[in-house]
């Protein structure tokens, strides 16, 4: 870390911050410049808020964070791209993964056409809500267990694996004893003992990014998650909140690039929350993939208008059948693979 | 409700439009233009998922709602102002109401210091942290229990009354049996479950506005509080995220005007989170008190250069002492009062 | 447009409303529900300030515009996607665009020798700052005519078209003498005069979104050149302003898409300013055309560490000549085609 | 400036950073940590692009601006506030000052009638556009030249001082004949030949913040036009764009407080703009004040419902007189003063 003092802070201004660092069990590197006074800290292992402890002294200008934040999530701590198993699909792997779904659980059947639909055209994961965040209060959220049992047995029927959200701490156990994989919301992003606890659970977490959640944030989150000796983090982008409202979120395509730069952790992106409109699902599908993402979730529903939640961004079926193909060919422009069932591959 | 059509949408576009609102037992009311139809959906209760429900019939362009989405919270359900009693204090009564205290409970020494700094000053309410959310994992995260009897103890030699954060539901019992006001964070203002609990715990609530919440949003929310029976909630702006990183956050000080325009609960300002450096928290002090926010929430530490969190934002014993009669004389010019005790009244 | 009232606004509330829509010589179509009356507003032309102008009036709760702001930028009036002919250029075609070059323009040699790379990879247009913006009054602000006349020359020796940006109205002349494109800037994206003087000029004009424009609002500034009965407008999106700082801007990739929806102009994404990191740009190039961009404009340098502006997102000769054929392969994977010399050929 | 080399980088990355700092005259100032290399650079005049230029080497892993872009605008350079005289007009001096009147200048009659109301109620200057910037190139765009002359003509009739926006260089000289502050509207903020233009006309400049404009750049406009001798700058925020829309833009109050730490420039605050609802305009002006602005601009029109362009967020005359006796108690509490004539006084 430096600290870079103001213009003309002389002596009495520098001791007590020198005399700071060395009550923190830490050393300072001073070089008096002929304008200002920059104090070099060095030992480890550094506080995390130590920025924020220094930039309160008289006669302090600017203070510079020279070290990362996050170590677990970062390629410092792990050099290799984390790949992780979940039966046959290796998410992170060269394959792109596509998971699909509902929104919400709402039926049984509509669980099940919808999980046929999807497995026959190359998705791996299913996606359902059994525990859903409304902004209000009056809105459906979801049929809790029962939706948990429905989608066991989609599973079941299908051979795919499943994720669904978990809200709660209380509620992590229940959730775990269903899902392959926990789903942790943009609202719940930063609810920390959430992170503590399905980190603790041991399944594969996907965390998706908060609508105003620097980069940074983001992978610190993760690292809630992995210093609970929880490796099998995916990190999901769906959009953040700017003040362009003709898509609901704006998605922060290079948020991919920066993120796979920074980290070793796979990175997925949801282009149905992001644009929150069916007709710009696709063209965000493609422009994640093309910008290096590891995998896509996707929102299909078998009658978009009786959706009971985000019917508008839902694909139907024919749609996602369409689609597949498409993020096929992309994928192996970028030099990835999305292998598909025949029955939807492209013409040739 | 209103759903306009597409220019041209013909008949066979509008009569599942209006199958659809028949089927949810609603009236449609139909309009034709010359150019577009237009459908006005009566009935009640309109569920709230209505407009995005609708906007994905093919020929819709767009659907426009009427109504609100919060009830408790609005002015219709509840045409006088809220005023919350806790003892000797009126929340949102005429007088400004002052919490302030450290960012963290940090020892036993620091924060009965504080309490007696504050109210001496004329605080009325001490504010510290026992549990901490942190954006990393490895930071200090709050003294827990221990930190919530201190402030128990605060309270005996004050006669302040307290407020403390809960991160998660589990934890509301126990910080229920200690604290006056429960305190929802930033980070937490969408973890529905969390703001149903302390709901239902009964005590007053202060529902800090999210980084990226609309003002809907914050009423949604404090919606869900109310809807447990309990009335008491205060809303507090305390910046949000934008562009801008002059400040930690930017106050949206509108949005003290706009709340109070749509909702009867008392709304507060937090300067000290919005600056996020000391030097401009007196400023958006006034500027709250000026756009008629009915109190502030104020972080001081005895030696905000020793301060284990925020130590950048807190104010010192001096500065809160200087900055209280320049509140009051605020708080008078728009028709409120702040009693100040004689040892930091103004100079006439 | 349709208005709607308030709950409970009576007669003398509504009249008024009328009597201001009949004096405008359009006609009023009531409606009134149970709750409250909405007005529909019949006539043509719509003043385009109307929602503005009935917002004021009290009993007023919403002001809904159903038409679209713009005319000549959107698909109503011009069925046909706009495929700007330049040379043998087709912008907009089916063949991707490429345009290429430094950001400023600083010596001949430097010019020539990034004209001759870039074409020799595939670029079919040069681009190069001769007027520039900055910041700051004291960086370096081009060459001026001498900048321009370098451009020309590059064009006569590869055979390039050539764009370059205008700031002022006074300049259009003389750079209208030399370039083929005029170029307008994220920061005079609303310079009214200048969009005008612009289109009256009769050449293509490529149209930079304004950092925190909405792309209703960018259609609108495409449509003050195009009143000017020029019809060459190309759109080209270049990141927008959010908190995100891991990024110089972020780019909107959605807008690619939704402008394609709203609007018959081309539309081109400029990743080198969205990233404002060369680590990111190729990222961001394979997202804009996997999300349907028509082209990109890119930055290259012969040796960006010497660069006078921009050197942290210029490509290096290298750097361009490896992307094109992958721009090239994901050019195909979406329908479209961006030919490039056997010399930078992707290996089969 | 500090340039923090990447973890492990050898002497082969840091020689070219030392190589180019010196071709540039300067001089690299070595601190080899354990971790890492931190050269600082000394000497003078620093380049201002010159983070961006050493971002570029490989093994730069941070680049640290030290000392600020702007000269004329800060502190350093001018260590009084600056105090503009306009008659008997002093802008930044003790006393607050007013600036009301139309959006538009649209009629004689409109004009005269509004300036003698907003003199009456203690007004000092009157504000009206002539030539207006719209959003649509379909709207009304002022009177032009017949606009200024009313405006000249209300000052005749009442005393007042005007102001009135000039939106290209080609303008100023006209512009010029007539008004005695020009204004810079916020879409022109960043148009730096008009910044340079009416800086060499002399007269006093009111630069309004752009819409997502940082704070630092806008006081980099302000430089533009003190680069050209003319030292009479007023700031105006004016709302910035972020996700919120209940109000038509953001109001950042911090920034009054921040741009006055940072320069010796009067602040103003145009709450009219930010808000875009009348409704919250009075809320806005006090907290404008209280913040510590030098003034306000705000919106007066005899009939808003009748307004050509922003009736909505403009006020009636008795609105205006009933406002300005509480910005005069409020700007009393915060140590200013705001005279207002006995008529429009408040009760005491």
């Amino acid at each position: 870390m430096i600290i870079v003092m103001k213009t003309g802070s002389n002596q009495d201004l520098v001791k007590p911050v020198i005399a700071r660092i060395e009550s923190l069990g830490l050393h300072a590197h001073l070089s008096a410049g002929e304008e200002r006074t920059i104090i070099g800290v060095v030992g480890l292992p550094l506080p995390d808020s130590l920025d924020d402890m220094f930039s309160v002294f008289e006669g302090v200008d600017q203070v510079v964070r020279v070290t990362k934040k996050f170590k677990l999530a970062g390629w410092d701590f792990h050099p290799q791209k984390t790949v992780i198993p979940l039966g046959d699909v290796a998410i992170g792997g060269h394959e792109i993964t596509i998971i699909a779904g509902p929104c919400s659980v709402e039926t049984r059947a509509q669980t099940l056409e919808t999980a046929r639909a999807v497995a026959a055209a190359g998705a791996k994961i299913l996606r359902g809500g059994a525990y859903k965040p409304r902004t209000s209060p009056y809105e459906f959220r979801g049929l809790g267990e029962r939706g948990l049992e429905i989608l066991a047995e989609a599973r079941e029927a299908t051979g795919l694996k499943i994720i669904t959200e978990v809200m709660t701490p209380a509620d992590v156990e229940l959730v775990g004893h269903y899902t392959d994989i926990f789903q942790i919301g943009a609202r719940n992003s930063q609810n920390y003992l959430l992170l503590e606890e399905v980190g603790k659970a041991g399944k594969p977490v996907m965390l998706k990014r908060g609508l105003s959640m620097l980069i940074e944030e983001w992978l610190l989150a993760a690292e809630y998650v992995m210093a609970q000796n929880n490796p099998h983090v995916i990190l999901c982008e769906r959009g953040i909140r700017t003040f362009e409202n003709a898509t609901r979120n704006t998605l922060d395509v290079s948020a991919v690039a920066v993120a796979q730069s920074l980290s070793h952790l796979p990175v997925f992106v949801d282009p149905s929350h992001a644009a929150g409109k069916r007709a710009f699902v696709a063209a965000l599908s493609l422009a994640g993939i093309a910008a290096g993402a590891d995998g896509l979730m996707l929102e299909v529903h078998p009658s978009p208008d009786q959706a009971l939640s985000d019917g508008a961004q839902s694909l139907t079926f024919a749609e996602f059948a369409a689609l597949m193909p498409r993020i096929s060919t992309v994928a192996d422009a970028v030099g990835r693979t999305l292998p598909v069932p025949a029955s939807v591959a492209k013409p040739s």
